[in-house]
């Protein structure tokens, strides 16, 4: 196939949250925007994820956090819970004062209901959305870019690689490759209804957090379903063994843990799993017209539930650096973006793992832990300011 | 040798602090009181201890606090620093505050002193010092013990055993022994002139907490004195080895340590050490008329500074117990005594176990004990209240 599209002012490689975002913010400010997915659609599979306040600006100033709002629920609290003994730990309240403070509501929403947001947003904002594309190879120069793929040639002023943790567009830039944590996710979003379960205190997000494992779960689709994450470190993994982190070793994982997180693994599906990997900070995203964003730029741990909202502060910087329309200095403003964006999502990166490791802390640590977090005055926002403030 | 020695009310086995404290907390209430001590001479090897207020308090009660504050210092504060970066983490201010709200001074002095205050009071209030002597077994009965030794048999009717952690006398009431931790300490005090040192601070107790380490120092005799204690984890032990804990292993064991830790390493005696040892709480001290105090009853790992603390807290309450001479109920006032003590030095010696684990952390449990003692208010005596307190 050697069709030549008309070439566009930006090629978006990926239709993932973080490609789609990039691709509306750039349209809407005017520019001309062609998204290229590899898979047959563009959908998400998956369960919630979380949309903090420095991601709920944003989307507001796009005009679609009414829409975000309708699909998801806006929980009461972040409660945290000891795994062992079910002990509250500590919360931080998503009220008024949360709200004002920040600019913005902390919402929950499944992937898939974010993803057709933005896709029909794009839509309405003239993207090109182009799937069964895969992209073989991108080439840079100073003039611009052009990507190679299986349905051709595709030109562009700008090529974003948005290629999410796998990206293959990040070759370009680093030589690295994801790191595996030894952890493992198994994920569930029933209907309520459908589960034997009290659905009561569900409206919160809560953090059961223990030796190795941790689970988390919260309502969706205005609290008519439950999302349940579970994840653990595998011993099939620590063994060096090649399959690993299967169902056979989730029940164990959580053995010990208490009735209510053992009842809740009964919300997972059993036929899926996420290995959990992540990168190290690069200090390059951009090399002449590419630039990398979202996972492919900045891959993360999940224990900040920070992954869409920092695509989504990429997209929204890159947005900001292009400006409106017209012939903009390409090269210097995907610069700038870098300079911008690298330090933070650095930090984002490794402060997830440590996150992480204070979630899975055993022994001593774990009696340490618990008491920082029974002292901490649920008012004090020292942890998130630096995350979820302008 | 069948000397027959007059009887006395009560028979101390052991001339440590313990021992002679129980003796002469005794002997002023008007009991006749014998001291058998194995050694030549009534003298305590080591360096300095520290006197908590719930020490002090009754130190003041005999008569003898003036004399421990003038042999011994009252520090300003005690200050907890991370041994790795020497960053300040907590300081519990020993000030008129402390003073008041606890009934009594922190004083550190050196255990020479602190023991010939109390030989010389025990002489003062007539209690018979026995060096020399090698108990083999104590006898007892409704009426009365015996106690059977190389200079032969003294009679009570009361026989306290306090000989300390590897106890005979113990094995009455327990077949248990002593556990090692691991973990060996190192001591010296010198005068300050003689090191090559820079005094400053040296008004506090400065404990370093690091992984598997810590090194503690104060001054002792008016500030002229410094003491140093080096505690660390010997991977010889861990290794299984019978010779472990040897000073080839000091510096290592150090080495991560910041330079103020590393300078102190050479206030040490480096021919002597403590393997440090403790044992399981037990519920029963008393027979008839035999009764355990002290570390014979009770010994601790020594990281809330209590074991002498708790051997005067024991003579207090067996004296009271006892109240003053005449012919008292012998059994039940040492039932009543076992009674009111074993609870709360249960406490302290499980207590001393995890405040030693919250010490030696490593890694991410480090990173949580240092935020939750940097964030510790330092008027907030929660954690020293049920210890220190009346």
């Amino acid at each position: 196939m050697n069709t030549a599209p008309d070439p566009a002012d930006v090629v978006v490689v990926g239709g993932g949250i973080g490609g789609l975002s990039t691709a509306y913010a750039l349209a809407t400010a005017g520019h001309s925007v062609r998204v290229l997915e590899r898979a047959p659609e563009f959908a998400e599979v998956g369960a919630g994820l979380q949309m903090a306040p420095n991601a709920t600006r944003i989307l507001r100033e796009w005009g679609l956090l009414d829409e975000v709002l309708e699909a998801g629920v806006t929980p009461r609290r972040l409660l945290f819970r000891d795994a062992l003994d079910g002990g509250e730990l500590t919360h931080l309240d998503l009220d008024d004062e949360f709200v004002r403070r920040y600019g913005g509501p902390y919402v929950v929403i499944h992937r898939s209901d974010l993803l057709a947001i933005l896709v029909r947003a794009c839509e309405r904002a003239g993207v090109a959305l182009v799937p069964n594309c895969q992209v073989r190879d991108v080439v840079t120069g100073p003039d611009g870019a052009t990507v190679h793929s299986n349905l051709g040639d595709y030109q562009g002023a700008l090529v974003v690689g948005a290629d999410g943790l796998r990206s293959t567009l990040r070759a370009k830039l680093s030589d690295d490759e994801p790191i595996c944590s030894g952890y493992v996710a198994y994920r569930g979003a029933f209907p309520i209804a459908d589960l034997d379960m009290d659905a009561g205190g569900l409206q919160d997000v809560v953090c059961y957090v223990g030796p190795g494992c941790h689970l988390v779960r919260y309502p969706l689709r205005r609290g008519e379903m439950l999302n349940t994450v579970a994840v653990f470190k595998s011993p099939a993994y620590e063994r060096g063994e090649e399959d690993w982190g299967g169902p056979e070793e989730l029940e164990t994982a959580f053995a010990g843990a208490c009735e209510d997180v053992r009842k809740a693994l009964a919300a997972l599906w059993r036929d899926r799993r996420w290995p959990m990997y992540d990168r190290l900070p690069i200090p390059t995203w951009t090399a002449d017209r590419f630039a990398l964003t979202g996972d492919a730029a900045h891959p993360m741990l999940q224990y900040l539930a920070q992954g869409a909202c920092q695509a989504m502060e990429d997209a929204h910087c890159l947005a900001t650096q292009l400006g409106d329309a017209g012939e903009p200095d390409w090269a210097a403003a995907t610069k700038r973006y870098e300079a911008e964006r690298t330090e933070r999502t650095a930090r984002v990166q490794s402060t997830a793992r440590v996150w992480g490791d204070i979630w899975h802390v055993d022994g001593i640590g774990r009696l340490l832990r618990n008491e920082l977090f029974r002292q901490r005055d649920p008012r004090d926002y020292t942890y998130v300011d630096w995350l979820y403030g302008q």
